[in-house]
């Protein structure tokens, strides 16, 4: 039986899995993905995941057709290398390669953003639209541009990177060093920054109470907050939201999309009100003519292990990636 | 001969030409665009003029190829119909079918913007690249992405809006009554009400002393101003170019382009100061991996021209214009 492999590296998790062209996951496995054990002893892991996912499946894994990885970046594709990826701290290391020698298969390399994009664009909230924006908002925010039904790249291999567009010419500082980027406004880590903010301010009893003191206080702590009613907390996230919204309706202005996919760890754990808002304010931002639909993604934490898995079929990958095959 | 009728449609001219499938212009024709003629006297005028050029290059009108026609937007591209752009005053308007009945040929419609970068794309500063932005500021701010060499459309057919891109989320009113876009704060419009609002502050001597009174400020006069060394408008020029320069960054950061290419009245009469200041703000924008060199247009005011005859010869027109064929 023709199938493939799927590898998505995230922050916290490797998730492995064998699955078939048409979108079947027929076995997985997961691990915990250790920060600094190592990039080699995170390979060898990888592999034997693989493997397991396979046998699982009652497959041998030398006859997968081939392995698609999602990693976080920055990635060169080119080369098939991860580019020191801050969540992974296992510096410039040559992933691609590795796993082909490990594994003896080709080997399909992209970030973790545009696995997800890709995923849903195939088996989740964006089939059958072939001009697509996802974005993913989790500790940083990402995404991926469909466009023609195929992933768009750009020439610099980087286009996607939704989270260091400019929104607020004055803003707070990013992570990137830049001032008022989407990602410094509307991340799990920007709402984590805007709630010991508002501790600061004398704002947050609600939020130290679920805490323990302002350094404790992250994204998670102020939608919990939210959740439980606090208005503080519930302001920092509409606010969140409403930056996020705009940035969208933007990007429908820019690009034409015909809907528009928000995925990531914020999104996963938002209520409906949080989408309301974003979808909101994406209506005021957008053109009438260029407003699109901002849905849900629907593989959930799935979604980049399932375009990892397009990445070997469609052979969607572009030119600068294709080296690895 | 294969030959190509073109047509550029602008606020102030209507330039016609008959050219070849390489990019030579074998004549020209010019009138201007009458704001208040009406769109049927209009196209009978524009219809002449074609006629003049393709008669004045030795050729007979009927054997055209085809016409491409570049016009400001809103356009519906379906129906080749013009949805009353507010510099002709000619309402909602079938274009692209009237035109084809007076001159009998297949005719191809797309937007100002899009034709412009179509035409640096094919035959100017964008040549060779299939990842490419073309943003054109003048009196408002538009822009062309080609992709995998190919004018997106998205699927809307507006994609490239990039002057209502929000860049200052708190900042000025736009035109299109939202806050903060582009062209809000870079456009002609734009510099031309910061030199009113520098009047009106006591701070525009200059200014009032070359356009007579604050409400004959336009950005003209700022450009004039500053070109004179006046230090409060060489401030508003920087001040635009530095915002611009940003939002070519964050869109390098977005879109991945090999380059971007400005055109439009306001880089055409730009000197290379301006041109520095929005190059220097795109690489603070940019992220590492992104940055692209950013080029003003070559063909000047005929970039419209050339991507109209671009049109017909590459049918480069998505699905959704080619109902005119």
């Amino acid at each position: 039986m023709a199938y493939a492999l799927g590898l998505d590296i995230g922050g916290t998790k490797l998730i492995a899995a064998a699955g078939t062209p048409d979108g079947r996951i027929l076995a997985e496995a997961t691990a915990e993905t250790r920060a600094h054990e190592g990039g080699i002893a995170a390979v060898r892991r990888a592999a034997a995941l693989l493997r397991a996912a396979a046998w699982q499946a009652g497959l041998d894994p030398a006859e997968a057709t081939g392995l698609g990885v999602g990693a976080p970046g920055p990635l060169d594709l080119r080369a098939g290398m991860l580019l020191d990826p801050p969540n992974l701290g296992w510096g410039e290391f040559p992933l691609r390669d590795l796993l082909r020698a490990e594994l003896g298969l080709p080997v399909w390399l992209t970030n973790d953003c545009k696995a997800a994009g890709l995923g849903e664009h195939r088996f989740g909230a964006g089939r059958g639209a072939a001009e697509l924006l996802y974005l993913g908002i989790g500790t940083g925010i990402g995404g991926c541009i469909i466009s023609g039904g195929q992933v768009r790249y750009g020439f610099t291999g980087n286009a996607g990177e939704f989270g260091h567009m400019t929104v607020a010419l004055d803003g707070p500082v990013c992570g990137c060093g830049r001032r008022g980027c989407l990602e410094a406004l509307a991340s799990g880590s920007a709402i984590g920054r805007m709630g010991r903010e508002a501790a600061l301010r004398g704002d947050g009893a609600a939020l130290l109470a679920l805490a323990g003191g302002v350094e404790g206080i992250t994204g998670a702590t102020v939608a919990a907050a939210a959740a439980g009613g606090d208005p503080t907390a519930a302001a920092i996230v509409e606010r969140a939201a409403v930056a996020l919204g705009t940035a969208i309706g933007s990007l429908m202005n820019g690009f034409g999309p015909e809907r528009v996919i928000l995925g990531g760890g914020v999104v996963a754990k938002a209520d409906q009100a949080y989408l309301s808002q974003v979808a909101d304010a994406a209506r005021q931002a957008a053109l009438p003519g260029c407003l699109a639909p901002v849905l849900r993604a629907e593989l959930g934490e799935h979604s980049g292990l399932y375009g990892a898995l397009a990445l070997v079929w469609a052979q969607e990958h572009p030119a600068v990636g294709q080296a690895a095959g």
